[in-house]
């Protein structure tokens, strides 16, 4: 089955409201196997609603409609969708009912344009708002059908979960499942040579996209509702994560790499503490921003100044008078007395130049230097950034969680080595 | 000038990520005083990009497409555009050179398809990427001009802003400026009654907006561009600073809290340090993300653990046992604390409960306190928030900014009636 999206709202082409309905639709039609071509946004506007809506049907088998059920004159959607279809508008008694019960219960008055909310084009299947006034429909004409929803996402979201994901599974057969390869350190034109001849397969097919920093691979793979997807994905998951190694760093859309970093940690009872001068409480904030980051962090540090790493950290006056605290020494002797300050069993530490001052020729704006420390170890590592502010900000600390990340793998692999040569 | 936008890209027709650049670009494109009339998403497919961008342009005079140029087979926008408009593809030598030099300082190999990103169709005004590897474009045919965006929003943000919002403006003869004031402290709905009467302007147009646990007030007025348009929104912002008064916290969009708070502390000559609990790093990395934050920031403590927030920030641990961490005792001995341990004119501490676990009856995951602390004084106060763990940490943060805010505003006035008093 082939499906379009038509958004109809002024607010929408003004910008003044985000189209979060577009993207929940797009990605449940995914998840149920529809396949969407394309998505059309239309202010309210009959004659351009009209003509985006004959568009749309001479393309695809199904169109569902977003917006445009309110009470107001503007309000068409329903009306352009009878008209369309060449059906005159009848009243629904139970909707009628059922919104005049709604407006006795929110101390609402009801007015004529509320009952223009209880008409429907004839022969439609009316879709019951539980959330809200409006009610929607699903209007069949031959192989074509459009379901016309309303546009607040709470009411859309219900009115599609119980009653358009039942109707679209039943005429579509099949299903897509995805998963989401993180990357981390490998650029997107690397990652792409690496995976080169694995992307022309045609189910599961393989996309990558770009983060902050990062790459996520997607292997999408098609199959009927009763089919195990996995049977496609796994092989070529495993293909994929021997290629990449290392640089895969977790699976799924919401993992953060501090959350991978996070599990890391707890997986061997260990602690980390921070110490930041350019990322200034961003990298402890990233950390604090997952669910249960008590358990390997107790305190952490913003040394933003040259007087707080000296006292704090004891970066020593002379280090910071030679090499200045822009240096892999700062980093180095930041890190270390992070690991003391804090009795951590990892200390990370930031220096560099965010912007948009403070750069100079020898350093310039981006440049950042990041310390590692873990027992009697240290590893620096510098990194030139090239952005804003707030992106050398970010990239600082994914790099930062990266490194770190590896770090604890390699410890993890080294002790592993260490034991089984016992 | 009519407009339509043209977003090309798999991803958003998965749903995977939302489409930001579009509504980036309606509101941008509202205030420059462009008609925008449609807004239509494909996936990463030639024939239907080509599709779509003849449709497109049949119906308006400049079409903004944004996304597929990235360096894979699948990024396709240019070439469609350059094939439409029978442009052959040409080499553009300076993006060449700044891909290249772009690949050497990240320390990535350029590759063949990298090299692609230097390709643009004959005679286009290349717009080149400051923010990123892929430059866009603007190939002008007649009445008829299209313009080619990258899609990450960054990247797309800085293009627009510097390089096509001023093309636009030359192209159209109309302008709408608008002023943002942003208010903190008080909820929309009171803004709303507090406001009441000025909304029914046609020219200065009013409207509200929430942002984070704040209200942001849009003053439009729309002008010929040789007008100036100060002299309509001029008297209906004073008014509205009348009427809201020092909940108005600044003006402009790109003009966060933490900004405002600098601002104070740089005009007294003070400086500020925090101890984060629940936030952890999240609130001196808002104030870090303000250039010259080192002005009045030397350092900052995350103390997530008791024994951290006992041993750096001396809250006693009779205190701890007695009345939590999560309590008004505590903000006030870590505030003080901070004061000390920093040296600060200022110090603000947060701590509390951002969930999802570790809520109780008596204390909610929600429930936040905040202390301030200047000189001899400190101030605590209770938030009970709603939402989830991220939700909540933002809003600990923002109402502990206006807080500390308000505080050094009323240091400020009580300082001056004194001396006017003497």
């Amino acid at each position: 089955m082939i499906a379009e999206i038509l958004s109809v709202g002024t607010e929408l082409l003004m910008g003044q409201i985000s189209n979060t309905d577009a993207q929940y639709l797009s990605r449940r039609l995914s998840e149920l196997g529809v396949t969407l071509y394309r998505h059309t946004t239309v202010g309210d506007n009959p004659g351009r609603v009209k003509e985006a809506l004959n568009e749309a049907l001479s393309r695809a088998d199904m169109v569902i409609t977003t917006g445009g059920l309110g009470p107001t004159e503007d309000d068409l959607t329903k009306e352009m969708v009878g008209e369309f279809f060449g059906l005159p508008m009848e009243l629904h008694a139970p909707s009628l009912e059922a919104i005049r019960t709604r407006m006795q219960r929110i101390g609402r008055e009801m007015t004529q344009n509320n009952i223009k909310q209880a008409y429907f084009p004839h022969g439609a299947i009316v879709l019951p708002n539980l959330c809200g006034t409006a009610p929607g429909c699903i209007v069949e004409s031959g192989r074509k059908a459009v379901a016309v929803l309303p546009g607040p996402p709470r009411e859309l979201q219900d009115m599609f979960e119980r009653q358009l994901a039942p109707y679209l599974a039943k005429r579509s057969g099949a299903k897509i499942a995805s998963r989401f390869l993180r990357v981390f350190g490998v650029g997107e034109s690397k990652v792409e040579t690496l995976l080169q001849d694995l992307f022309h397969s045609d189910n599961p097919t393989l996309a990558l996209y770009c983060g902050a920093g990062e790459v996520v691979a997607r292997i999408s793979a098609r199959v009927r509702t009763d089919e195990d997807p996995q049977r496609l994905i796994a092989p070529l998951e495993e293909e994929i994560r021997k290629r990449l190694g290392e640089a895969v760093y977790a699976e799924g859309l919401k993992h953060p790499l501090a959350q991978t970093v996070l599990e890391l940690l707890e997986a061997r009872g260990e602690t980390v503490a921070f110490s930041e001068s350019l990322t200034g409480g961003k990298l402890a904030a990233a950390f604090v921003d997952c669910p249960g980051a008590s358990r390997a962090l107790n305190e952490s540090y913003v040394t933003y100044s040259n007087e707080a790493k000296h006292r704090l950290l004891g970066v020593q006056n002379e280090t910071l008078s030679r090499f200045g605290a822009v240096s892999a020494e700062c980093a180095h002797e930041m890190a270390l007395g992070t690991l003391r300050a804090a009795k951590a069993d990892w200390a990370v530490s930031t220096t560099g130049i965010a912007g948009p001052d403070g750069g100079s020729a020898e350093k310039p704006v981006g440049l950042v230097y990041v310390g590692v420390a873990h027992g009697q170890q240290v590893w620096t590592e510098a990194f030139q950034f090239r952005g804003d502010r707030e992106w050398v900000r970010t990239l600082a600390c994914q790099n930062a969680l990266n490194m770190l990340r590896l770090k604890i793998l390699h410890a993890e692999s080294s002790r592993n080595a260490s034991s089984s040569a016992e």
